[in-house]
């Protein structure tokens, strides 16, 4: 089923807004078994949209519309819609009442906001839960138009709970699998070079998909066959074969984040962890209290940009500083052994490293990273050499981090003192 | 001037990649004085690409593309757009040139690489700095198409370097000025009404844009006028009349980030900075430290989750926590100077709160922060209430933490200790 996003807004033309939107919805129709053909964004203008929405119509089965719903007057969405279905606004009841739900500490709502109620008559009209502009829903001539307010999370909830639903109801989609595997420490050419064998036999009913990100890869195996039964066996064999090709750059085979990687095997071994950052600068802590719940496994760390930080509160020893640099293999275990004691839990890691852009020599150039994981029987640790770019030095060091977390922590010897 | 940005690749419709490029684009053309009438992301398809280009080049002066310029075989944007302009593909010396360099240790390049050195004959070719992509430039019937690279990097610097310069030059744009404002604590809408009047009474050739973040509203102010110096005259006055009705709100006068406020000042001011983290869990240290050289006036920092970490390492008074809790003006001001003088610096800043989304109390509900400063001579703190949201918690309380230590450098009068 082809669809077109059309996107409305004055803001995305002048740059004020980055469309994100698009790209969500274009990843969970392409999950679903839908195809995206296009995207297109124009301004607020009923010329536009008129002559835009019927081109679309002309192209695909469906076209999926955010923004323009906003309460004020240069949205104006809703009244082109219905000129276009030939329909006219009518004031809806159950829209008005939610959007009173909206605005409990104030009875005496604005026009605006009484405006937001109005409706196109022909118009199926879907409950928006967590905003006030209405979401409606045209059928015309076999093809689907919807309309969604622009911001992310409402148009999110709607996709998912209501709007997908409907749609596979109304129009016949493959059945389709997928699976997920997220890889860490390797580019996205060095791995496609890694794969190729594996990749080159893989059933012609499974395509494979390089995600990349800073420091990470997500592959994404997506299977569409309509015996189901064949569809999972084939794709647990692609994975099964795919998991010792990765080696150690598997970090999970599942679509989540390395966080939620460490979370998870922290409470589940009911361990206890802390960190010290040099080159880092609060980043992997960042990482991990993003997570809600850290608390319960997460007790803290030590951010030690200055070395005299690292040698006062992470009792580092400053005739090694002195002797071996801060971006150093002794240092940096110290650094772990000192804020694991410090802050008294199971684990700790630590980073050292030049971020850049300055600091570089010869022998340790911008890019070069220590990190160290500490447990109360052993400390490891290991060299990494990223590039140029801070931002994604800090990223690439703190990603390794946790990396290394997993690594001691499938280890499984580790004892926990948390009760 | 009207332009049209098309941008290419099926990783836009499947999702695999957010189009930022566009909005980017969008910004820097109308900061210019160049007005986008549409954005279109389709995929790596002959036939769509060539409709779509005769579309837009109906609509508008300037079609602005990019990406499809890679090296494998699913990218085939220039010989579409030979194929268009009724052109061919010759091999161009001087871009092979600049591939060969981006393979300085790789002689034997590859053929798809030698492949990248084929542009169409009837088009300006514009040198690519950072990538191997050409950059082709071209007119017909007194329209312009640019072809750039899809790779952010790429298309920003050839966007900036020679794209506007020669759109500049080539069509006649009105002058333009722009003035920044960076507003912390208010949300847009109330800010809005804050400054209705102001902006009612503004010059028409002067417009007001409202771009928010979460926990920040940059505010543009545009002006378009041929005379240059009522043009400056005039916004310096809007200006100075905007900064009473902001006062604290205001974080800058220029279009930078509150991380760059902070290292500005630290840095004129030879002060040095410490953070003690508790709900915000290292992203204060992780804001200040994705600025280069930040290692000049950022000693570090301590992110205290666990109670036992605010008692053992910053020193809070285990009866006052358990009396007061550890969201409470007591506990915050403890850390903020446990802090201080465990890394010895100048100032330093303290956040204690509930980022959520479990936690809230009655008393306390999800969204509380206390946050404090301390200098040598005194500690000021302040109670937030933030929303629901963690991460927007996280965000909201580091930018107010920023902003309360800018209002205590500014008060100028804190001892330096730093040579």
């Amino acid at each position: 089923m082809q669809v077109e996003i059309l996107t409305i807004g004055d803001e995305l033309l002048l740059g004020q807004v980055v469309d994100t939107n698009s790209a969500w919805m274009g990843a969970m129709l392409a999950k679903e078994g839908f195809r995206v053909q296009g995207i297109t964004s124009i301004g607020d203008d009923a010329k536009t949209i008129l002559d835009t929405l019927g081109r679309l119509m002309d192209n695909v089965d469906i076209v999926l519309i955010t923004g323009g719903l906003g309460p004020t007057n240069d949205d104006i969405t809703l009244q082109t819609l219905a000129d276009f279905f030939g329909s006219k606004l009518v004031f809806d009841a159950s829209v008005y009442a939610d959007i009173e739900r909206m605005f409990p500490g104030r009875p005496n709502m604005n026009a605006l906001n009484r405006d937001q109620a109005m409706v196109p008559k022909d118009a199926i009209v879907i409950h928006n839960k967590v905003g006030t502009a209405p979401i409606t829903w045209f059928e015309s001539e076999g093809k689907v138009v919807v309309s969604m307010p622009g911001v992310p999370a409402e148009m999110k909830q709607v996709m998912t709970d209501e709007i997908i639903p409907r749609l596979k109801k109304r129009f016949k989609v493959p059945s389709i699998q997928h699976r997920h595997a997220l890889v860490h420490g390797v580019g996205e050419s060095s791995l496609a070079i890694q794969l190729k064998e594996w990749e080159g036999a893989l059933p012609s009913f499974i395509k494979l998909a390089y995600l990349p990100q800073v420091g990470l890869v997500r592959l994404r195996l997506t299977g569409s066959l309509p015996n189901k039964t064949i569809l999972t066996k084939s794709l647990d064999e692609a994975v099964d074969k795919l998991v010792p090709l990765l080696g150690n750059s598997l970090l999970a085979l599942e679509d989540i984040t390395p966080a939620e990687v460490i979370d998870r095997l922290c409470k589940q071994k009911k361990i206890s962890l802390s960190v010290a950052e040099s080159c880092t600068g609060g980043y992997i802590a960042h990482l991990i209290t993003s997570q809600a719940g850290s608390s319960v496994y997460f007790k803290g760390g030590v951010v030690a940009y200055d070395n005299a930080v690292k040698c006062d509160v992470l009792n580092v020893q400053e005739k090694d500083l002195i002797k071996s640099g801060a971006v150093s293999q002794t240092v940096v275990e110290q650094m772990a052994r000192g804020v694991r004691e410090l802050l008294h839990t199971d684990v700790a890691v630590a980073t050292s490293g030049i971020a850049g852009p300055t600091g570089g020599t010869d022998e340790k150039p911008v890019g070069t990273v220590w990190i160290a994981v500490a447990t109360s029987s052993q400390v490891i640790s290991r060299l990494f050499q990223f590039g140029t770019f801070r931002d994604r030095n800090i990223t690439r060091a703190s990603l390794e981090a946790l990396a290394m977390i997993k690594e001691v922590l499938d280890q499984g010897d580790i004892i926990s003192s948390r009760r």
